[in-house]
């Protein structure tokens, strides 16, 4: 690999100003962003409100108050000589915390809530460095140290000093954090680069962070920066320096160029991090070789590493993957961060191939392994999301290493971010979420209102209003679960064919469409008051896995529309793995506005295995059994769940607590 | 506490010589050395064998070849800058494969494995500094760093050098390791103690060896650095230090004074190493605090926190002790090295004492926790020792920390040390194998000759050959369990109580005898020829735990002499935790030569639940299990083991693999 020897870098960097301008050649498609997207359903929006009424409050007291992560900031400013407290990235959740409350300032105005942030904002400025650094655990301990080992996170808390600053600013116009964060890119860039030193991300991030500050300040420099980052990868040069919680080289996807890569490795979120930023910067370089490898590594996430609630990482020791198909339930790592990031990564992989399957991914990820790291009432997360439990999980207030709350609260609050998609003259409904936007093709305005009761039915109303009439075609992503494709690839199918008539018509007339990469195509001329109505069918599927997943044999896992389900302990006399589900079954659903805020519950007859009144044998029953979906679970105290069900026993242990 | 002030403390080395020349303040009890031991019987001497040829032999193989514990060495003498491999406490594995050969060459002499030994000790003299410190990782990283981190084993690696200097120079008189050691007990003499710096020792093991060191050398400075070493703990003294694997102050027994302390904590091997070097400083030097605290901490330990094989320490993640009654089954830790010091220190209380409840634990920690450490075939290892597996455990070649192999070797070399114990005019028998020995008495040697086919039944004969007749208290253990006490305390107790009559005959004639701490007491003049019988009742009992060990909950254990049995897969169908086994069922035993290297197993019909030919219930069946001693699986491949079996159920889970 000669990418690095300085002539042939110097043609790089001279290239890029022709490459980003050059016709693209991927679809340009561009996502409306969630400030110009309303969100008005019954789902998402009380969620929405929640994480700025609750979940945010809950971030901003533990960052503040109850913990010393802002104090950290403000022992810089004083210049005392005061010890750090905390953990070395305790930095990074300051800024989530700032991003994640940009985000709600746009969806919910709160001016007692801003006017904190930019009190936040002024510590973090005064605890700047002169030279543009900003880091308060190198700064409060010994700041020769700095940049001598990778895994500290400089990186990563850079990024999210980054994301943070770009989204604040985006939301409220105030530039105050923006310049810090520039400050603080521009400082890495004079200390890090071609001719300068090697460095190689510790913990993924500040590429993806460094494409965004590329895209709101124009300036190409930190696009270059964010490339050069990736290229430094998979060379070794990790090896000069220290790394304190690297695993090995594959832990952080050091171990194979970007380019050369083709598996998924190591700490999951630190991968979903790098592959997102990787899809930043192909989308602006036009870069193929980096579209392969992701194509291969997506393929080994989705058809061999992910679960069905599209939770990933299933190991704890490494918080990331392991080997192919090792997937056990009652141990998933699952961390709602790599969740989180299979969200960001999908959605860059949808707008770079305008293919729906990543958007099939990217909903089974949403709705299941990252809602699931969010209580009902918004105040506890889990870290790992777990497909069963003998009753030993339950959400927490916070954590020692706190990078979950902010993160699902981030996601929810830009939640807009992933419904609607366009290009020149085509607009694609990727989220079926009740809500209101704008999108500009054809240089016509055309106002989009959706209406719909999703996840729990699936009618979905679009009402057009185009500013004038104009030809252009509406994309409607037809999710693979209501095409018998529980999961493009392999891994997952389910067990019977279903029902795949979903529907379409245009001002009540059967439409004309055509399907391609997961979306029926509608094109034809709009005008004001069209009416689309999708009907997704939305009867109670049965999955399986395929037999390369142990965990999984002989077990079935419960699916309506986008969601997963699972028993639990309070909906079945206390108990969850004491029941055998005979394919034979029949599967019915219905609301329960009482139950859980309101969810859709699947009820079937299932054999329950009993103690005889001694104790001195086992009686197997009939009896009905009640599902929820699997995000809703341990909102009623801790108890056993399952996602996969037994189709049939192969063997029972005797418990006796 | 005012200890450490100069003035008290040198009061207290002042009066060292008078206290140790008192007269004692315990019984004057000796073990008869394992080297005047001779063992003959079917059950140990094939083990004594084994480990002299094939588990010396991996021991030797993999700390010179395949590792590179002894390169280490190598490399110091070098002096040409090599890096050290391995991790910081591998010198000790070195020192214990040495103690290990000692032992094991007086027991079975061996001219080629003897003049390896010497040669190791060449090299390991060699990597002496002049000033006596031996330390291959900092000598070989930098010496300016040593004594700097108290959890770095320097003093542990140098207590394994003085134990395996002492046994070498006992077992062939040959001195030089044995200079190399006092070089170094000098040399931590001449750094630490009072008025000195000071140190609390983060894996304790120097108090013990250097009480050794006194003995071998009769210098009473090593046991005033011994007990100055306990005296040390407790004040927070590890404050001013590093220490880079020590989780808190209990977990290294530093949270209070060793007289202070009336709780077990922290990691099990290092409280068991500390305990046995408190026992020996308190032995020889009268201090009955010390006597107080251990027997409050002995109380904690084996009322609470012990599982009935013996094993200590359930927690895997402090390798050691959690909270009272928390004694999981199926992630049992229970490191063979916690119970080899089990047996240490229970052999010390006992002689401190003449109590044969420490004996009780003692056999109960031989022949359960610590041999299930070592494999049949005598080459591999558990590291943890669990009590109910789901067919994930197995004994391993060699572990990266290999503290346990050289540990269960050196213990089943030197097993002739816990048989015999003898004081001025009484000889107790403590343990039942068949060997031979002398013993002093009375200024009377008496040869001792001991028949039995123990544990496999219990008939032991004692020919008793005094060179004159004397007259002297003959002391049979009677052992707990043979009085329906399976543990002194009152954790564990028989569901039944059974048979107690234990019968003691001499020369034919029915004994007269009282029963004393444990001990049914002879005392009468013996001639040549005398003939001790002692029969001791060996039904199968049934075990049950008190309430407060939940996970014993409605289970019991099977017993068999000092023997603990489990369910294998091996011998019930492949699967061990589907059963219930009902309190009526009735248990007979029988021997099987052609089992296990020949082993008494267990009978019972049991209610075992196997599903369906469909796999969609599950039935009751009544079956015949078989259960083996708990020392023995693991020795036909990995699966289902569990000790504790369901009284009866209240719940099963569906399994579906």
């Amino acid at each position: 690999m000669q990418y690095l020897k300085p002539a042939i870098f110097t043609f790089i960097v001279l290239s890029y100003s022709a490459v980003i301008q050059a016709q693209s050649l991927f679809p340009q498609i561009t996502a409306v962003p969630f400030s110009g997207v309303t969100i008005t359903d019954a789902f998402w929006k009380p969620r929405i409100e929640k994480v700025a009424l609750v979940t945010i409050t809950v971030c901003v007291d533990q960052t503040e108050v109850k913990t010393p992560r802002l104090r950290n900031f403000e022992k810089v400013a004083r210049k005392k000589g005061e010890q750090h407290e905390g953990i070395f990235f305790d930095d990074s959740d300051v800024f989530k915390a700032l991003e994640a409350i940009a985000y709600s300032l746009t969806n919910h105005p709160d001016a007692s809530l801003e006017k904190r942030a930019d009190e936040w904002i002024d510590k973090i400025a005064a605890a700047q460095l002169p030279d543009g650094y900003l880091n308060t655990y190198y700064t409060l301990t010994d700041l020769n140290l700095r940049w001598t080992d990778m895994s500290m996170h400089e990186d990563y808390n850079g990024g999210h000093l980054i994301e943070a600053a770009v989204a604040y600013y985006q939301s409220t116009g105030k530039r105050k954090l923006l310049d810090v964060a520039i400050r603080f890119a521009n400082y890495f860039d004079s200390v890090f680069g071609p001719n300068k030193r090697h460095w190689v991300t510790g913990h993924e991030e500040l590429e993806l962070a460094l494409v965004k500050l590329y895209h709101v300040t124009n300036d190409v420099k930190y696009l270059q920066l964010s490339h050069w980052l990736l290229e430094e990868r998979g060379h070794g040069y990790a090896k000069g320096y220290t790394w304190t919680d690297w695993k090995d080289t594959a832990y952080a996807q050091d171990k194979t160029t970007v380019k050369d890569t083709r598996e998924i490795t190591g700490h999951a979120v630190r991968a979903m991090y790098l592959y997102t930023g990787v899809a930043d910067v192909a989308s602006a370089t036009n870069d193929t070789a980096y579209m392969t490898a992701m194509k291969s590594v997506w393929e080994d996430v989705v058809y061999r590493n992910m679960y069905i609630t599209g939770g990933i990482g299933s190991s704890g020791s490494n918080e990331g993957f392991s080997v192919d198909y090792d997937l056990p339930n009652d141990h998933a790592y699952c961390e709602t961060c790599a969740s989180v990031g299979m969200v960001f990564w999908n959605q860059r992989m949808n707008l770079l191939t305008g293919d729906g399957k990543y958007i099939d991914v990217l909903e089974r990820s949403l709705y299941n392994g990252a809602l699931d790291g969010l209580s009902l009432s918004g105040d506890h997360f889990f870290y790992g999301n777990t497909l069963a439990s003998t009753g030993n999980n339950e959400r927490r207030e916070w954590f020692g290493t706190a990078c979950c709350p902010s993160n699902i609260a981030r996601l929810i609050a830009s939640l807009g971010n992933y419904i609607y998609t366009s290009s020149a003259n085509t607009i694609w409904v990727n989220l079926y979420v009740g809500s209101k936007t704008n999108v500009a093709v054809n240089n016509t305005n055309i106002a989009i209102e959706q209406q719909t009761n999703y996840p729990w039915d699936g009618d979905i109303s679009l009402l057009i209003n185009p500013d004038k009439k104009t030809t252009c075609a509406l994309m409607l992503r037809i999710p693979g679960w209501a095409q018998n494709q529980p999961v493009p690839g392999s891994t997952y199918q389910y067990l019977t064919n279903g029902n795949t008539n979903f529907t379409i018509t245009v001002n009540n007339v059967p439409a004309s469409y055509t399907l391609q990469n997961g979306y029926a195509v509608i094109n034809r001329e709009w005008k004001k008051g069209d009416v689309v109505q999708l009907h997704l069918p939305m009867e109670v599927k049965r999955i399986i896995a395929i037999n390369d997943v142990k965990d999984d044999r002989n077990r079935t896992a419960l699916e309506r529309g986008p969601l997963v389900y699972c028993i639990e302990h309070a909906d079945n006399g206390g108990k969850a793995m004491n029941l055998i589900l005979p394919d034979e079954a029949v599967l019915t659903s219905s609301y329960n506005s009482a139950l859980l805020n309101g969810v859709v519950t699947i009820q079937t007859t299932a054999t329950i295995l009993l103690p005889t009144a001694n104790g001195d044998g086992i009686e197997s029953i009939k009896k009905t059994i009640t599902a929820i979906p699997y995000y809703a679970w341990a909102n009623r105290g801790k108890g056993q769940m399952q996602v996969w069900l037994p189709r049939k026993a192969t063997y029972v242990t005797v418990e006796t607590k």
